[in-house]
């Protein structure tokens, strides 16, 4: 890629997202887009909507709300938001922080050098049309001693980086306790959960009761059983359909607009049949949940949550060993009460640790041969292939437009396809691996995907052309330096564009919320009532910190190969931090709250992006014919490995457990809260399965039913 | 190796085996020799020698004693001699178990296919000249589909042996939590050991104290903290000695027989200054003693022994992470009292850390790199270099029988002198490492010798010729199965022999001790009292199990391949069964009990056996020209590893730590114990250095000093 070429793209780009921030500003002004633009304010405010006096300032951009996001301190962050926002929004700061670094060392000093290089020979005068490889480190001089430059800058970028890494978990990781000793006592907190109960014939119930008030009679309080309720989750979700559809046809019934519509289909008389016949069926549904409620006491899973009457005495039983066989009475700790995963209660030990395998195995298998069907149907896109399989289009695909269209935007637009179903899919497989929570599915899901981005949109990338040696790679670990050294700065210019195109565009976009704004339009023109089915979104973790974790990658190692592309990055950490500081406070509610969990997730990934520099290095070194560089940054990644160790060692603990410590002295705090004895009686049946509560649908009240916290337990 | 040749060596050990047994059966009925071959029994026992009444009987041999070894049951041995012994011996049970089941199947089976076979074109007339090869694998026809019956072998092998690991694995744990059920209440399952306290300016006894009133105050009891104390080891060991010596002077003085010999020498009159010089010296050591353990309150390490009022205090105390920071109140099971390396405890969390990575290291080179220094002297020890060296010694290097001593046996010499040094260097490399008992020393050393002697013995043997070329397989890994299956077979019949030389007649000599033995002639030729000097051995798990093991590799791996090792692998373990039954039930005391945690290591060594069988099975199939059955072979490792993995999961953590259950059921039953008081009392200072004991060195008692157990702390 020419540097013109690269200036047209991002002046188009920077165009786009000017366009969308202005748009975003004039549309957020509008009250009846506050559904859009603030869902989590108005889930929080309860408030209705603001009355609809229209005015001409409405009408006018105003960057008001960039202020307004920046403006918070992150502790207000933390109460409003929970932590997990604030390691979120500690990730783009760390990164800015990282690439303002790399970005000094790499425009200031080694961009002049790979400038002034020889080895690339293009015309010197024409700077416009220099190719983008001319900055990068293919331009240095074979054996030139100007390469030790970049040997130190690696070595000193390096320990930058691992400066700030170790900062960053420190303080996370003392944001963790804190956040720990200032939070009100919380159901999570004194619950552990049991599974795989030997039942040996009793009930679960007594099962249960009997050996903790056995094993641990002075801090056990209660317990409730899991039962299978997937059948009952079913009927529900059918009755909430049928009583959706319902209140819909009644509120049409009453407002007098709908009437005259409804006449002039000519649907209006059969309207009051199916009012009577939809009610029918509702309270059909509704006695067959009852009645699936009231047999469920045979369907027991062997799985339990248990609570303790103290955060210390739920930790004993977590964290020691129960029963005498170790795949029975296994324990974790419990998710927060509306975190919990209910679909999925596996059985046994032995059924979970081969769903866990088949699970592994189908996610390698899917990250690996995910390009396989790709470029199979991608080929199946050929103007000859199409031709010759209908023939009657014949003369349409010979259109100019039409054919350029196909070959040029078909093959793109199915990679783009099957890449969109790829975070589902994840999602879906980490829901069969047997976790138990949304939070757990979520980072896992995280980890999934990150490893998909990086196998392939990276190595795919710069391993292209060479179809499957990448496989053989595997089992010549010696070459990997050479084939990246080779592959990773030819493709430099690609992935400059692909920060520019696919980041800054789709992260500018996000904030513009294309898809909601329809649904809002839509709904706004055809009901009254639609504004209470737009749920608060909560932040797809799963799908953005991989994105924001493979541009640190690129960022990383790419910093002395190509340091062109780090002023791009730091554009789009900068656009990334002020987008989500504001759809944090607007839009996104946190569904559950990991107290930083996805941190570790965070730090293992920039570790990974380090070592992968450091193997490009040395690949380059010796490609460059510097032989003693080459050798001499060998260290550099065990030396990064054994830091890692080490942060591994001095914080990772924290994000896992609590230490003795932090529990007894929150213990003490709590007991002195007044408050507690109601929070025991509410503790008790906080493990309820949602599917167990009554049913309550009325049809005099509107909006949702909010189920009464009964249990129905026989 | 032809089949003659095999058979001669067979004949000459078998010899060499019926010799010892002889010897050690007249020799152990001689009373003088009860010291070397029933020190345990005498110990136990306390009584005087036998009276020396000599009759012929004695000089007979009896194999009375073989079957005295086979009588106790596993209970009596496991009440007498504990659990690690009752594992020991099961290791020897679980081997010939396996190979008797290997034996059927490869020498009824394999081995009359391998034989049938025309890959080798001897003199199919010359039985007795027959190369061992013919009875190998290397003797199938290539492509031949008979090949198939040893693919069959593999695999029932392999689940064969899994049956048998699983068992034994699950009987082990059993035996493990009855054994903890039946203890006597022990300080050390009371205790745990903390390390990296921090102290922030206040002694560490205040610290230690308040933290554990402060976060376990129920169930905290007292604490030891440790100090440095090897200037006082050193001078303890230096008034040992003295005294030892005074003791020696003073039995000679009073002995008539001694008198004169000191006569004749003409050192009498020297004897008497002697005595009183050795006098003074001993008295000066012992205030130094004093002196020192007095100044020791300021020389304290930051770690503790802190004992609780029940195993479950303990459980909790050192499963969940104590302190904030997870490098400080790093806690540990505590090792038996008698069972603690007292010389090393390190300072710090980072200081451990670093030193356990150096000797990883450390490890790995003397393994890796230990062929190289011996190779070396090797290459010295040729005729000519010698000759060029010592010229004087022309005359005497050319006799005969001088050359072919220095060429054929002193390199044997020079890799068994240089072998013999390994053991005590990983033991020394170990306790570097940071352990802090014996038995976890052992444990870590007896890791270390395995992987040595199966690098430098089983590959070294198996890869030699090609000189560097097994450091490039790390490289290549895709290769290692092909290089295997050409260069394990052609080893075969070297393997044999060691099996019969060196495992046969190692493990009959051990019977015979013939170093105790000497020493034991030696001093009670000088003097009377040297009975007490020899102590009871405890067993070298750290050479012994390595050795079991390698034999257990070498009978796995050439299972299929040349089936003809196993009944000599038979007879090896048969020996050793009765020969360990019998060196435990009379000879060795066990120092510390670990309660079976020998086990996962022999477990994993086992397995790592069966892998190595499927690598070199998959290479064997593939140059067979066999690519279906080479493939096939793939999943059985696959399998194994899983296999492992659920083992782990299911037995690995009984053997890392107790569960609730029992440890609260354990404390009950103590509970009723009326003796629990006085243990409590004892317990409070099970944990004190030796080195800080009052120094108690008499004249007038004979044998070694037994320190009363008073605290000195200041």
């Amino acid at each position: 890629m020419i540097l013109s070429a690269l200036l047209t793209s991002v002046g188009i780009n920077l165009g786009l997202c000017f366009l969308f921030f202005t748009l975003y500003s004039i549309l957020r002004n509008q009250p009846g887009n506050r559904i859009v633009y603030a869902p989590r304010l108005i889930d929080k405010e309860k408030k209705s909507p603001q009355t609809d006096n229209f005015n001409l300032e409405r009408l006018l951009p105003s960057p008001g709300w960039v202020r307004r996001a920046w403006a918070p301190s992150e502790d207000e962050l933390l109460s409003t938001l929970g932590l997990d926002a604030v390691v979120f929004m500690r990730i783009f700061i760390l990164s800015l922080k990282v690439f303002i670094v790399g970005a000094i060392i790499g425009i200031f000093i080694l961009l002049p050098i790979n400038f002034l290089g020889n080895q690339l020979s293009y015309d010197f005068s024409d700077l416009p049309n220099k190719s983008l490889d001319s900055f990068s480190i293919s331009n240095v001089d074979v054996g030139s001693n100007r390469l030790w430059i970049h040997f130190s800058a690696a070595y000193i970028f390096t320990a930058v980086v691992c400066y700030l890494l170790y900062h960053e978990y420190s303080y996370i990781s003392l944001k963790r306790v804190s956040h720990f000793y200032s939070s009100k006592p919380q159901p999570h907190q004194y619950t552990i959960l049991v599974r795989s109960i030997p039942s040996s014939g009793r009930s679960l119930n007594e099962v249960v009761e009997s050996f903790f008030q056995e094993y641990h009679p002075s801090t056990y309080l209660s317990h409730t059983v899991v039962r299978r309720t997937s059948k009952i989750q079913e009927l529900i979700s059918d009755a909430e359909k049928m009583y959706r559809r319902l209140s819909h046809l009644n509120s049409n019934k009453d407002s007098h607009k709908r009437y005259k519509r409804d006449g002039f289909l000519g649907l209006f008389g059969q309207k009051v049949d199916l009012l009577d016949q939809y009610e029918k069926r509702l309270e059909d549904l509704r006695d067959n949940v009852r009645i699936e409620q009231a047999s469920l006491a045979v369907k027991e899973v062997p799985a339990a949550f248990v609570s303790f009457k103290s955060h210390f005495g739920a930790a004993i039983a977590q964290n020691i060993q129960q029963g005498v066989n170790p795949t029975e009475w296994v324990t974790e700790q419990a998710p927060e009460p509306q975190d919990v995963y209910w679909p999925f209660f596996s059985a046994s030990f032995m059924k979970r640790w081969i769903c866990k395998l088949l699970v592994v195995v189908a996610s390698i298998a899917l990250t690996i041969l995910f390009l396989l069907p790709v470029l199979l149907v991608q080929g199946l896109t050929h103007l000859e292939q199409l031709e010759t399989w209908f023939p009657f289009l014949k003369s349409i695909l010979r259109l100019k437009v039409i054919s350029q269209v196909i070959t040029g935007y078909l093959p793109s637009l199915i990679l783009q396809l099957f890449l969109s179903f790829v975070p589902p899919i994840m999602i879906l497989l980490s829901s069969i691996q047997g976790h138990i929570s949304l939070s757990q599915i979520e980072k896992s899901a995280c980890f999934k995907v990150w490893w998909f981005t990086v196998w392939n949109i990276f190595f795919a990338n710069v391993l292209s052309g060479t179809a499957l040696y990448h496989v053989q790679l595997i089992f010549e670990p010696k070459k990997i330096p050479q084939v990246l050294a080779e592959g990773v700065p030819a493709q430099a210019s690609f992935f400059i564009a692909y920060v520019v195109t696919s980041g800054w565009t789709s992260i500018s976009s996000e904030l513009f919320r294309l898809f909601p704004l329809i649904c809002s339009f839509m709904s706004r023109l055809f009901s009254q009532d639609a504004s209470d089915e737009l749920e608060v979104p909560s932040i797809p973790y799963h799908s953005e910190i991989p994105r924001i974790m493979f541009f640190g990658l690129l960022g990383i190692t790419y910093f002395f190969l190509a340091p062109l592309i780090l002023p791009f990055l730091l554009v789009y950490y900068c656009l990334g931090y002020i987008i989500y500081r504001n759809q944090l406070m607007n839009v996104y509610a946190p569904k559950f709250e990991t107290g930083g969990k996805f941190w570790p997730i965070v730090h293992n990934s920039i570790i990974f992006s380090l070592i992968l520099m450091h193997v490009i290095a040395i690949g380059i070194f010796g490609l460059k014919k510097l032989p003693l560089a080459s050798s001499l940054t060998i260290p550099l990644p065990i030396l990064t490995l054994l830091f890692n160790d080490y942060c591994r060692k001095r914080f990772l603990p924290i994000f896992e457990a609590f230490p003795t410590e932090c529990l007894v002295k929150k213990d003490r705090a709590d007991q002195n809260d007044p408050s507690m004895t109601e929070f025991y009686e509410k503790l008790v049946t906080a493990y309820q399965d949602p599917a167990l509560m009554p049913v309550q649908y009325s049809r005099s009240t509107e909006g949702h039913s909010s189920p009464l916290l009964h249990s129905v337990e026989v």
